[in-house]
């Protein structure tokens, strides 16, 4: 019996993760964590020494520097603790993904870049040439989309990769859908 | 350590076939291979027992019966012929799919369906509930595209599952590269 690709190379599957957009949710959000178990259950499976999973993170600047009330008096002083703020976020966040990989024997790579998540994503696939990357998406309707932009549809149409994009399951979307 | 969907079901992934447009060529175009290629090689690598393949063919009915200039003086017995050559040239397709499948040891089905492929892939997505469909493309630029219409792109943004759409390379694109 001929064998499928046991001696090349392993498969490198690219992870855009975010944040929770819920208030006062620091975690990942349930599209990200949606498509890390799609990854891990359909893709993945029992062949755990067969795919290395990279984890790109992409922390949106604020506008105005800050994100919440207290901060409109900032001094530089805040700014500082702003910033390393959302290092904080951006690390637990990764630290999540980097965990689980590791407990279940998964090769991994995590890292945080800065900028418009989906110019980010693409820049980083063609810098680091994936053979798949997963994004979750909120599965909004049209209506919804024309307001909150999607980052998966941008990402399907312009990275330089194969994508697939995995939708929340209904019982996992929140009572405002834009929510994830 | 914990184990990854090693007891959970097979993974079902269903691969749209379609026939080369070269002119008397009638072997699975160059981007059905590519997805096809690219599936055992960067998903299903050693894992053999852990997929299923699913290979749909949706053959398009010819607008005018025929398919050819000798047609053109066509009997009853002429269109048997087409059709009989017709359905003979889809299980040919899918023949050397479910061959290859299973000289990898990789479980398949396959199966023609008639009428626009766009239409009939998403049905059958609904129908058959694959875990991802896989679909290849031409990777044409947004001016060919206008001309030509894709069914992945349709597929990506209708289908009712996890859609990747697989580019055929550089190397493997025809002097046309409408040609598939």
């Amino acid at each position: 019996m001929a064998s499928v690709g046991v001696d090349s190379e392993v498969t490198r599957i690219m992870l855009a993760v975010n944040e929770s957009s819920i208030k006062g949710y620091p975690h990942a959000s349930i599209s990200s964590k949606s498509a890390f178990e799609w990854t891990l259950n359909k893709i993945i499976r029992s062949n755990t020494s067969g795919f290395k999973l990279l984890f790109l993170h992409v922390q949106v600047p604020d506008e105005d520097g800050f994100d919440d009330v207290d901060s409109i008096y900032a001094s530089p002083e805040d700014f500082k603790n702003l910033n390393r703020k959302d290092k904080i976020n951006g690390s637990h966040l990764l630290e999540y993904f980097v965990n689980r990989s590791h407990d279940l024997g998964v090769a991994c790579e995590a890292w945080v870049k800065k900028g418009d998540p989906k110019e980010v994503i693409c820049h980083e696939v063609k810098r680091v040439q994936p053979d798949l990357l997963v994004v979750g998406c909120r599965g909004l309707g049209p209506f919804q989309r024309v307001f909150v932009g999607t980052v998966s549809e941008f990402c399907v149409k312009h990275c330089e990769c194969p994508v697939v994009s995995i939708k929340r399951s209904a019982e996992e979307t929140p009572h405002d859908p834009v929510d994830d």
